[in-house]
């Protein structure tokens, strides 16, 4: 009966009643479905849940899965499987074409356009007509679930153009195809980064793209459903690291996992912390006569990271669009008459409350003029520090967050102290 | 010879180089290039240089524009003009039916279904044949740039199914079409919000979707190219938001718009400052025994920030992606127990330094213990939070960054000054 029920409904679905069964059950329910039903469900699961029932399963009913799998997605699948049971389960895929497919997928990093492409795709060759083409279409579309786009390649397999269902449809059974294609073609090398190709098919509203090597041999197609996962996991993982969560955590992960993901970062506050403490420590002899200064440690503290996160963001952000026009040193001179702006109208404002609040204008002095040049340098330092990243080529996500805060705190206490000290001559 | 030069190109290129143009040049340009490559460049422009653009041009040229456009765009460009223009630039649209749907069009929220989709769709009825169907499909086409699947309807235009290209392309001329269509179709309420509608898209990997009123009458249909476009701009503006960055800005906008859109944040930072100075100036008169609890604050404030920013981030990305499982209080209970290993980790380390330091276990344990509590009452601040705002309808994306960490900042300092108070027996 709940096979039945089961059976009627979409594989994304059952997808998710399977995540909320326990192992056994999820696993029970895996062996007695098709396969052509299963392995569409367990690659709709989470990466944590399949894993365990594939380790339930024999090499051989992982092979039948992989079987009924689009290409990409059995190569994705084995590659989630321990090294020594890569193999065996290989060896067991029936398909000798589908065999070769997946193991020619398995050599491509995974972020990278070979990583997220396909074998499947629908291609003609340039010295067919419509009518060769029509019959020869009908026959590989069997094997491709959504044809998108039909590739013309000339006699050497080398991309030549595109021809659009609907040219075929509308077009006389005897004309050549050299004549019907469209010879401008967007297509990503397949060692193109995935995060390139997302671009280019958000770009141009593209629902499925062409694979070349480096001599325009047509190796594979990537479809945009992919892509729309790469563009949220990319999202979902910057904003993780902007929080100062490490790896890939959801809500239902368990305590440990969230814990190995949080912890170090906020070691690294605590690091911080410790360093500002300490910094203070140095301007002890302050206290006595200005005690009111060490009341503003966590304003400067905390006005010193906001400015390097909202900096920071800005920029990994464009980096990550690839929007960013201009030079480094443009940029960190716009942040720097941004931050000058802001700085005053709070400056202003906060000198305001600690002469309302003491009297005294001199500490007053130095605690606003301190945070105005505490918001120019958290500015600058938020901008450089992913910039400088970038052109190392580390990922400018981890700068932002607990990264930028922590140093942006012992910087603003460091410079706070050192202007008081300075106007308030001790 | 640019123009030449331009006609090459993809209209998503040539709308960057717009970009960098002048505002007279490029409205040169737009005048002089035909209305059928300019309305797609225009539509691929930044929104704050089309506005530009369209206030050089007269109602009659925009509605030139508007006519080559698909019905989604065109009405989203109207909905970008001024009120009193809207009107006239409509009524210079020449084609009737044009006209007709982009004024449906124009009646449903910009963040709705409606919103989202177009009325260039392909559709046929249920009672006419495979050929009847392919002639009529090729008409129809001529309008709608990329047909993704045909949709059946009855006479009375209610959705009853889809056809695949494919599917028309294998079967026999004369089966009637109600033999071959798929009667199982997704499909989303005209007022479904576009979150619910890219999250199905994703889920069910679609590349088009039709678009229904309550009784299933077919409206229009959305492509998964304009969903792209909503996932990550949701995303871009989630990640602002984190960041403390109202509103949508890029690198490139000006001085104005990023101040307006930062400084809000920033005041309320200041304002959390201010607030944590003077809960400091309450506990003034333990500064002379116990000068080290105050070198601690800004620790205390950092840490309350970052385990409150980590435990939204968590929530809010789980809401977004609607897979938060479980009730409030579970949900408050793990990150409790979270908090309660993490902290001690983090109190642990904070012990040792501090009585490495000063050799005070007193103050040692003070300012250890606030830390271990402080930590618990960020992580549950943090989780509430978001989760209250979104019972009460309100974006919880709202509540991460500057929002948790002011207020965390200021529960912080309290907590971890009542709490050595107390320990101290000042
Ligand atoms: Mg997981
Ligand atoms: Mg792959
Ligand atoms: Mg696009
Ligand atoms: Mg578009
Ligand atoms: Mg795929
Ligand atoms: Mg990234
Ligand atoms: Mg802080
Ligand atoms: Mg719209
Ligand atoms: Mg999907
Ligand atoms: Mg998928
Ligand atoms: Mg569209
Ligand atoms: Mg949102
Ligand atoms: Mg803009």
């Amino acid at each position: 009966a709940l096979l039945k029920l089961l059976e009627n409904e979409h594989h994304a679905d059952i997808a998710e009643v399977l995540e909320d069964l326990n192992l056994e059950e999820a696993t029970y329910i895996i062996k007695l479905l098709d396969s052509d039903l299963t392995s569409e469900i367990l690659m709709e699961m989470d990466e944590d849940d399949r894993e365990k029932i594939l380790q339930n399963l024999s090499e051989k009913e992982i092979a039948k899965e992989l079987d009924e799998l689009d290409t990409d997605d059995a190569a994705d699948m084995i590659a989630e499987l321990p090294e020594d049971r890569q193999q065996k389960v290989i060896s067991n895929i029936e398909d000798k074409e589908h065999k070769a497919d997946i193991q020619e997928l398995l050599k491509y990093d995974e972020n990278s356009a070979g990583g997220l492409m396909a074998k499947e795709l629908v291609k003609v060759y340039d010295n067919w007509n419509v009518l060769k083409c029509v019959r020869e279409m009908r026959a590989q579309a069997e094997f491709v679930t959504r044809v998108h786009s039909i590739y013309v390649v000339n006699e050497n397999n080398q991309l030549e153009g595109r021809l659009s269902l609907k040219d075929l449809l509308t077009t006389s059974t005897k004309t050549p195809i050299s004549e019907v294609y469209i010879p401008k073609v967007d297509y990503v090398n397949v060692h193109d980064s995935a995060e390139d190709v997302a671009r280019v098919m958000q770009k141009y509203d593209l629902e499925a793209i062409p694979v070349v090597d480096d001599n325009m041999h047509l190796l594979g197609r990537i479809t945009i459903d992919d892509i729309v996962d790469v563009i949220k996991e990319e999202a979902d993982k910057d904003y993780q690291m902007a929080a100062g969560i490490s790896q890939d955590i959801e809500a239902d992960d368990t305590l440990w996992q969230h814990s190995r993901a949080r912890l170090p970062w906020l070691f690294l506050g605590l690091f911080g912390g410790v360093g500002a403490a300490a910094i203070m420590g140095g301007f002890e002899e302050m206290i006595n006569k200005h005690a009111v200064l060490f009341f503003f440690t966590p304003l400067i503290g905390a006005m010193a990271g906001n400015v390097g996160v909202q900096a920071s963001a800005i920029i990994v952000q464009s980096i990550a669009n690839s929007d960013l026009k201009g030079s480094i040193a443009n940029r960190l001179f716009k942040e720097f008459s941004l931050a000058m702006v802001n700085g005053l109208a709070l400056s202003i404002i906060l000198f305001s409350f600690t002469w309302f609040w003491k009297k005294e204008i001199l500490t007053s002095l130095a605690i606003s003029i301190s945070l105005f040049v505490v918001i120019i340098v958290a500015g600058i330092i938020g901008t450089f520090i992913p910039l400088f990243l970038h052109k190392q080529k580390i990922d400018p996500a981890i700068a932002t967050g607990p990264f930028i805060t922590t140093s942006n705190d012992i910087f603003g206490i460091l410079i706070y102290f050192s202007i008081a000290k300075m106007l308030l001559g001790i």
